[in-house]
């Protein structure tokens, strides 16, 4: 005897997979950030959660080119992988610029933006978790664009701090580039929840 | 007796609600940059227009939820929806920044960037009052299109500026990105136009 | 006696015609950051590419309206077009800078970038040719993202090359840019690989 798998939920674990990769990563870059005491092996460790994405991606895409009938409208299983590598990718290059700008020490005010991302990433893995029904996804994705918000409002007085001081403009440069990066990480996790109310519009 | 109000309709007011709310903060943002009395208090206006933009997006979103037939696909009123949001958004980002990096004075593009997006709100405004038919929405989208172009053209001729001068380079960082949202205000708009084109097409 | 020319291979035609543009376009600003003899002139000839390219835009639009049956959906129809358009349009902005920034001379990861333009352009160019079959597009689409990944590295060593230097920051602010936008035209190929890739999927 044997149980015939539907490929619907394969799909829908593998989106999981990705979010709860892209989490930890999350996780890793406020630990990079709240301790900062050897940056190139923290980033080396966030490097191998964005590999760890690309090969959940390929697996995703490989799966979607196999299979003839899915649970969803191919172009969005496409969409929705590609937003959650974009996560991914965001939180890697906020790590990526902390190393090769040199930076010496960490602004509260980062570790603010790392503690929302960590916080953005979590209501993800549940929206993407509680997918496709709209019921189900819509707190998480209403959480994730108040968290957004709430991100671009420290970005905001940060990088209007980083004028006000005594500071060089190349040290301006360099933390306006950071702070601009982990804001945007918490607006492609926004991306995901968008696509994930879409996708739950669709099958309504 | 009563009448069956069709609930399409109500769809397109809200859309066409969206967009004139984002001209009304254009104007006040126009008005801000015009005579630059009170940037904050200025600021205070279009964030209050900013927050009747999210009303109108809540209640947007939960008609569609309580829609069982939609005149439109479900997901393209979601992303309509947004992209008349983020015209705001950007509106209300030049604002912010004019305040938070303590501007003292307004230049001349500024003001030239800033009449450019009224126009091209006022389009907006047009081009979404005449969906969903292609023919009616046309000529709005083109203009709409060459706006952006105009808009792109005086914010390289100030940026270049920027460096020609005796400006100091924190100054230039600062009038950088405020040249940048006010183009990117623009953008915003070119998005809702391609989205107003592309439902169009749908449903022609 | 007479041929019907079906009206789908036309779309596929003009489509690919728009690619055929971009790698011209791309291989102009290789030229002109390869030799940087006359950078206005080389600027001009870019500035005729992305002319041409809008010329092709606005056939496809006409066709696109004039046409009952399209061959895949209108609104891909659209959405590539404007990807397309996109890759010319961040090659050009590369192009621009150098002039309006008044650049003496080119750097050798500006040049590396470049080329990297050229062949993820031609890339491209086989993608958009090879559709609407998944199997004869995807290679090409995942050599485009190999070569996105590859220009991000160069990317980011050269912009943290900014700030080891010598370098006055208005200088550092001009390149970052030029930098960025050289790297953003790989990433708008990316764009239309994964819109080529999306179509592909939805056909398959």
């Amino acid at each position: 005897m044997f149980r015939l798998i539907p490929r619907q939920e394969k799909f829908f674990d593998h989106f999981k997979e990705a979010a709860q990769n892209a989490l930890g990563g999350a996780q890793a870059l406020k630990e990079m950030f709240d301790h900062y005491r050897d940056p190139q092996e923290s980033w080396k460790r966030i490097v191998d959660f964005e590999h760890e994405g690309d090969k959940i991606t390929h697996r995703i895409m490989r799966m979607l080119n196999q299979t003839f009938i899915t649970p969803i409208d191919r172009e969005d299983i496409h969409a929705l992988t590609t937003a959650l590598d974009n996560v991914m990718d965001a939180i890697e290059a906020a790590a990526s610029r902390m190393v090769l700008y040199k930076i010496e020490g960490v602004t509260p005010e980062a570790k603010k933006l790392c503690a929302i991302i960590v916080t953005s990433a979590e209501q993800m893995v549940k929206a993407v978790s509680h997918m496709p029904k709209l019921e189900d996804v819509e707190e998480h994705c209403i959480e994730i664009n108040r968290l957004e918000n709430a991100a671009d409002e420290i970005y905001r007085e940060a990088t209007a701090a980083l004028f006000d001081g005594e500071r060089p403009p190349l040290d301006v440069i360099k933390w306006k580039e950071i702070y601009e990066i982990l804001e945007t990480a918490t607006d492609r996790c926004e991306d995901v929840a968008n696509i994930v109310e879409s996708i739950a519009l669709k099958n309504a």
